[in-house]
């Protein structure tokens, strides 16, 4: 996974390493003291893989001096109290190592945290100071949508649409590829009766064995039924907003034609290239 | 698991066996020509464990003589075209073995099926021969609600509550004792506002990790959100209608509990008896 291989790093031209964990993987970049990327490495090991961050980054950054700080954002810090934009920083009992970690943020009403996004959203913000809208980030287990006003988060909210969908794939062994026609006909379904998803669920199932419905388009319908619950709560969130679809892998896909199909002007942008916009943000400010 | 060891069963005495398949378990009762239980074994090879029903049943009832024929129900039959209360019995295929499939029951619009179910509610039928209402069938993957009138399934319809649930649950390491309060708040809240759960769902796990919310409380209000989902979707069935809850184990108290909420008069039966009874029913007719 490495793009570039980070034993052959001179670690003397390093002056930091930017990090992010998400659920499925850990990237990091080293960054000489101007901002430029000398390399970026990746590993599978993200939240899923093990709890011991430090460890995994050590095997992702061999030979990496002690001098050379890394910042890290992502899964599974403890987030702040607060709902700031720009979260507070150092973790004292880390930082001895040359180990930052950015918490995530928490809220209270409705209770809801947000771990790491807040970094890309921190970094939107950065490329996009006067940004005023919300912010769409699908991820394999959560999609988080995020109001953005004045440099700061506003609220958010989290939905379980990837973990319920990656379940049910797994689950059913429903695979295949994607068939858009029938995604968006199932989004508009269950937006029109969100309350109906569980039983059309079922019925996709049903007609999978029974009816001999193509595996693609009933990996696509069940996603697009969970995609339309998620739309149907998260309104407030898109209807009349200007929204910035965060991709990753093109896994934002499903997103981009649903919202395309309810008329939502969406602007795509890079996630990891915002967690690296973010994290730099973060690191001038400790 | 056995409740009777078919090892010490004299075959001699046995005229056939009935034998139901669910998700999770495979159960046997060898019965005497007068329908008297001469034995009850019971193992975990349920649909989930194994593909080959032969061999399982081979393993549940050794010494089993070619000429005791099994009748068996459940998971994982080619159900039948139709929607009859009765089905179709022999499967051709199989007969020689001595092995009997009851199929399921298909229904055409919504497509969906029963797997095993439909032979519970002929036993339920065989028991209350003037039963006009509805089965609730709580099960560990899916919840079947049946309309039953004239001794026929007048229609149908599944959810997929249970398995929402248990994927849930171990994702989240969601666990502990039942918070019966906590659970009929979350079936209140999801049926006022079904199209809502995915996000709601979000909110339990946030409070689980920021608000020090007790896992029991999760565990209850997770499975409340979404069985609130399938009572909202479902309401046609237990609307005015006389309710029969089909249950195994105590599976079915939270939906006695949320039915009860909503004063829905319930009845309930037990699900093991109910299977017992609709596959003597169904022997006596091939």
């Amino acid at each position: 996974m490495n793009r570039t291989d980070a034993n052959a790093l001179d670690w003397a031209s390093v002056s930091w390493v930017a990090a992010e964990r998400t659920p499925a993987t850990l990237r990091a970049w080293a960054l000489s003291r101007g901002g430029t990327v000398l390399a970026k490495v990746e590993s599978g090991e993200g939240l899923g893989a093990t709890d011991d961050l430090a460890a995994a980054l050590d095997r992702l950054l061999p030979g990496r001096p002690a001098d050379v700080p890394v910042l890290v954002s992502g899964a599974g810090q403890m987030p702040a109290p607060a709902v700031p934009c720009k979260p507070p920083l150092r973790d004292a009992a880390q930082a001895a190592q040359g180990l930052l970690r950015l918490p995530g943020v928490a809220q209270q009403k409705p209770v809801d945290l947000l771990e790491g996004e807040e970094t890309r959203v921190a970094g939107f913000v950065a490329l996009n100071p006067r940004f005023d809208g919300v912010l769409c980030l699908p991820g394999p287990r959560q999609t988080r949508w995020v109001h953005v006003s004045a440099g700061e988060i506003v609220s958010f909210r989290s939905f379980l649409t990837g973990a319920l969908f990656a379940m049910l794939r797994d689950l059913e062994g429903l695979a295949g590829d994607w068939d858009e026609a029938a995604f968006l006909e199932a989004v508009d379904h269950a937006m029109g009766r969100p309350a109906g998803v569980a039983g059309d669920l079922a019925t996709v199932l049903a007609e999978l064995r029974l009816a001999g419905l193509d595996p693609a388009a009933a990996s696509s319908r069940a996603l697009g039924l969970l995609l339309g619950m998620e739309l149907a709560a998260a309104k407030p969130y898109w209807l009349g907003q200007s929204v910035a679809l965060v991709d990753e892998a093109n896994a934002a896909r499903p997103w981009h034609a649903a919202l395309a199909a309810q008329a939502v002007p969406v602007v795509l942008a890079d996630g990891t290239r915002l967690a690296l916009e973010g994290l730099k943000a973060a690191y001038k400010g400790t």
